[in-house]
């Protein structure tokens, strides 16, 4: 099951994860627009996977330059970038793909549109490319830490769903799984639009992985009946300090997870450590419609007219974070330096 | 709106919490099995209301042992009491109630069946009258303990829907109300079966008190940000060294609470107190069916076949329990002696 595909018709075909489990329907973009409406809408979703989404987005907006000049084009670009980065504000890949893919183009601006448009897909497609490679490398990094038998708890969907293939916290599992240990899966449910429940079951189901459902509530009591060895999560932005800003409901695992001395691990590749933000703090944290969690597909799930506080992410403390596992290798405190020597390793 | 109510033809009506909010529909019980049905299947719910409406399922049975000899009489109440406490392990006012009505009529043992009815009636609508009397009491104690201008976290439904009436944690914030304090509450959803969601953001909108929904995993985000100042809930099973018995999801606010000084108190009447039982660990907790966790009113949520764990309440360690609100006054540790003095108090 592919999260996107680009066709060789030039369209990209994004699975519409709000309709999993129970139906597998592909949405066809044709031009950024219709990309940024599947990001906003959560069609597409995960912040590997909205980065190379919206790296397929601006290809779509270059197919709709080709007549323009090459100053014109880039423009063009310019602007297809601001309306996808628009979408949504949490997640750090979404502008690390966006200027990426804008910066190759900068870089050559004597080409023309035609040339230009063959770069921007080029490097949409390494982005792509790359994406999957990274999670392969985090997954060999991270399964180290999973001691064989273990029984891992993880949130939300940090799976093959999550980004361009293999998952960053799910591809750790993967790769335990590869190396073979027997693991078992604890997926919280994740509300309000439940991707424990509906994305990473469903995951763990199909690769033969064993997996319990818990809604979110049950996880204190499951690490005190002693039931967990781990926990495992991904991540939408990590700042300079690392602290991580993670789906909402993460700080609270955290928290348990000290509580009970469990190691609390961080998945996410270097795209998503942010070292222009200070601490967690400067991280926009997105809040969504209260609709998401007073009605479920149209059920009325409250009385109307309640208040709802519905933020989607949450902020995890670094002092709670046991390790962070990249694509460049495992990083522990303080963050503050490992996490800044991780970036000079690359330039070296 | 009555939790219950006992009608002039003898029949015990309960509303049905399963529908609510969108619906007020009252069942009629006729006879013990449709009150035991009732608990079961969560119509009636909450620690005191499933105890009154267990003592009027015992007069329902003895209305229809009316031709009987007195000692035919007591052995159909017993074997009654003995189906209604099967429906659920949790909560121990269920068994308080059975015993309290029972041992009412073995004291008068030598009575005629229409006279032992009399006193099931009696017993039962004094047991009735008691708890909500009871409530407001707690309410008086513990509306001491809450600030003026007080942001209050409660979890599932502890208000009069859960009672006889008035309610335990939302007693005393109707309490704090009446006190005129200006309060406002958060109502933490309560995945699966939505009490919070459901039941208290309707108690407490009915009553013009502020309410914000949020699903569970949002409490920690919420306490981080600052905008809480203390945690109220409800109780199941109290035992002798203060271990809490709560809807599943209390041991992790009570972690939470901690995590951010944040007092933590629990509202009960005595008869949830159960010196028996020298900590939680003895407690029992139900474990609920799975569908609970996959569907939502029919509709799927996770993959089919998934395997779930669905225990419908938690214990909480008396370690975090800041004080313990009770009819008979404010306990605070060690809980082992102050919850015996309780009891004490009462006998003098």
């Amino acid at each position: 099951m592919e999260t996107m595909r680009w066709t060789d018709e030039g369209i990209l075909e994004l699975l519409d994860q709000t309709r999993l489990p129970s139906q597998v329907v592909y949405i066809k973009c044709a031009n950024h627009r219709e990309v940024a409406a599947a990001i906003k809408r959560l069609a597409v979703r995960g912040a590997p996977a909205i980065g190379a989404a919206a790296a397929f987005g601006l290809v779509l907006a270059g197919r709709s330059l080709k007549s323009l000049s090459g100053d014109e084009f880039i423009a063009g670009i310019r602007a297809a970038a601001a309306e996808l980065a628009a979408t949504r504000p949490t997640a750090v890949n979404l502008y690390w793909a966006l200027e990426r893919v804008t910066r190759r183009l900068e870089t050559a601006a004597s080409r023309t549109p035609d040339e230009l448009y063959a770069l921007l897909l080029d490097e949409a497609l390494a982005l792509y490319a790359e994406d999957v490679a990274s999670n392969r490398k985090m997954g060999l990094y991270g399964q180290e830490l999973v001691p064989a038998g273990a029984r891992i708890l993880t949130h939300c969907n940090a799976g093959a769903l999550a980004t361009a293939g293999y998952g960053t916290a799910l591809g750790v599992i993967r790769a335990a799984r590869e190396a073979g240990k027997e693991i078992s899966v604890y997926a919280s449910e994740t509300r309000p639009l439940l991707q424990g429940a509906r994305l990473t079951a469903w995951e763990m189901i199909q690769e033969n992985i064993p997996v319990t459902l818990i809604t979110d509530n049950m996880a204190g009591y499951l690490m005190a009946k002693g039931r967990v060895d781990l926990v495992l999560v991904g991540a939408d932005r990590i700042a300079a300090n690392g602290d991580v800003a993670n789906k909402i409901g993460t700080y609270g695992l955290a928290v348990l997870a000290r509580e009970h001395n469990l190691p609390f691990y961080v998945a996410a590749p270097v795209s998503t450590i942010d070292l222009n933000l200070a601490s967690g703090e400067e991280i926009p944290v997105e809040e969504r419609e209260p609709e998401e969690v007073t009605h479920l597909a149209g059920l009325p799930l409250a009385p109307a007219g309640v208040s709802v506080w519905n933020p989607a992410f949450d902020i995890t403390p670094h002092r709670l974070v046991t390790a962070i596992i990249t694509d460049r290798g495992i990083v522990r405190p303080p963050y503050v330096e490992t996490l800044q020597k991780l970036f000079e390793t690359k330039k070296t």
